[in-house]
């Protein structure tokens, strides 16, 4: 071990869904959007003053954080943009739990919240989910200095209703309640109608699944102005220019084009329920997704060999090598037509 | 105060230049580089398959890196990139110095190094540099956990010697050095070659200064495979995905074209050495610079008074409220015409 090695960081990184780089196969390993952004979006990038690139971005991310502020109708000092929602829920991570106690989140969930908790030194407690992967708003009354909610989580598809969220922030004054909502446009309830009654909620959502820009990497923040003037500070304690003037751009386009992401969304929700029956058809059960995806689990099948077999015939789907995961598959809503292939190679499976 | 502040990371941000959005002001405050990115950036976007979009982007960055390793002629094992230098330099202060005692860098230098240090908990002993902003190896045989060091140095612009690095490193087996190189393509002398002798060595640059590209956010750094190993491993504990697929393809297609480079380096140099002669034909002094600024003062003029004066003709100059740099100007080099009009402007408010 060289001398220096002493002084270093422990981690254990969190391990992304793969990113195959050949083409021609269906991947519904990454929860990605099968429909393109919208339109505007190709506009933007034909049309991109390259010679501005020269010039530092706008630090406030103004353009960005304007347009969101319309879209959703929330003043832009509640608003925080980042390098997609990782980006965002690592600065959360570093800004709200410099405190003493432990974090709490479910066991079954994003597995990057222990990844951020152990690499920044916050100590943290998993709460079990109930044994069908739902939780009660009681399990969260144990002390602590902040709380982490997938709503709907990951990635287990299942939705928790606004009330139980409501009773979580009415119990924990003290400390920042994260919701990720990474999800939630696919049919979910947003927790947004509750900043303004709770300075201790914050929101976290991202451009790369329901606004089809997972290559553009943007995610923002909803809370109340003391919350986002806290996590500004954090990130401009890290990193002034975070968001490019490319994406600053493509990020405003997107959101401008409400009815083309209100279809998208549609086709997608759509789509899933077809599978969810599909999939019911031939066996496999799920907890009842609010997302793009379904994690189904069938009780005469061998899992871990279905997928296997699924990447053999250049298939990708999600398996997590994680305790009470084991025998579930993570299914990614694609193309009709995809989800066409995806059955009939399960079908070929179960045929032997 | 709200109960949950007590657990806020406490933090006092950096603060960067000015980003004025009037047009038709004269920008030399935030070191960006006057000429256009290389043509083939404008038809990278222009071609870009904005469908692409909907997928994540390659979490290894592998475009960038290989081309990278080819234009350098280092192993892709050895380079990390990131969301400009100050990410690659965050990422760094966040892997390499976790263990105890100082890190050690100059009291007048980037002013952005005490800020990543408070922000994470790293305790830090600036060394003055010396009357005429030069340091010398032996002030940094104090104890120390880690060294930053950024040659040519900012805000002075003075480069150091190669063989004045080799001896920090000599004596500094147990430290990780990072060198910050954000200005030596303008006529510096990089610390590359040592990479293969000092596995405690890293190099941080940056495509916003040489490269026109502040607005694309790209940074890279080079080490030892150990220490990109590191490096790589806290930045994938952090988010997945920096680079976005736009970027990606712009940072690539600018190295491509490496006699445009050539040539805009060239010229700046060129306006350098020109202004350096009118400043000292003013009575202005100054530190060699070796970068694309000059650090200025004036042993008869107020120069805060300077700054405004300037600022209110619509020519914007770094000034630092700081001490030992109250009585300097940071002056970008901009192009001819525009050094032109600085020095118009100088001139009047000499004549009073």
């Amino acid at each position: 071990m060289a001398l220096w090695e002493k002084n270093l960081r422990r981690v254990t990184p969190y391990v992304p869904g793969e990113q195959p780089k050949e083409q021609n196969i269906i991947k519904l390993n990454t929860n990605e959007n099968p429909y393109g952004p919208a339109p505007e979006v190709s506009r933007i990038l034909s049309c991109f003053d390259a010679d501005s690139l020269r010039k530092y971005p706008d630090p406030e991310a103004s353009l960005l954080v304007k347009q969101l502020s319309a879209t959703y109708g929330v003043p832009e000092e509640s608003i925080f943009v980042g390098v997609g929602s990782d980006d965002v829920l690592a600065m959360s991570f570093l800004t709200f739990f410099a405190g003493e106690g432990d974090i709490l989140f479910p066991d079954v969930t994003y597995s990057f919240y222990d990844v951020w908790a152990r690499m920044i030194g916050i100590s943290y407690k998993t709460i079990p989910l109930h044994e069908d992967f739902t939780w009660a708003p009681e399990d969260y009354e144990v002390p602590n200095q902040g709380i982490v909610l997938a709503n709907p989580n990951a990635p287990t598809g299942l939705m928790a209703p606004l009330s139980d969220i409501r009773k979580v922030l009415e119990k924990n004054p003290g400390s920042v309640v994260i919701v990720d909502e990474a999800y939630v446009d696919f049919g979910g309830e947003s927790t947004l109608p509750l900043i303004q009654e709770y300075d201790n909620l914050l929101i976290v959502r991202t451009f790369s699944k329901s606004r089809s820009l997972a290559g553009s990497r943007i995610g923002f923040a909803f809370g109340s102005r003391q919350l986002i003037k806290a996590l500004s500070d954090v990130k401009f304690s890290f990193n002034s220019y975070t968001m490019d003037s490319v994406t600053l751009q493509v990020g405003a386009a997107s959101l401008r084009d409400q009815d083309y992401f209100q279809d998208c969304v549609q086709k997608i929700i759509t789509t899933r329920e077809e599978s969810k029956k599909r999939f019911s058809d031939m066996g496999f059960s799920f907890p009842d997704s609010s997302t793009n995806f379904l994690l189904v689990t069938h009780k005469d099948m061998d899992i871990p060999a279905l997928y296997e077999y699924l990447r053999d015939k250049h298939i990708y789907v999600r398996h997590f090598n994680a305790p009470r995961l084991n025998d579930y598959l993570r299914v990614t809503i694609g193309l009709p037509e995809e989800m066409d292939q995806l059955f009939a190679a399960i079908s070929q499976y179960m045929k032997g």
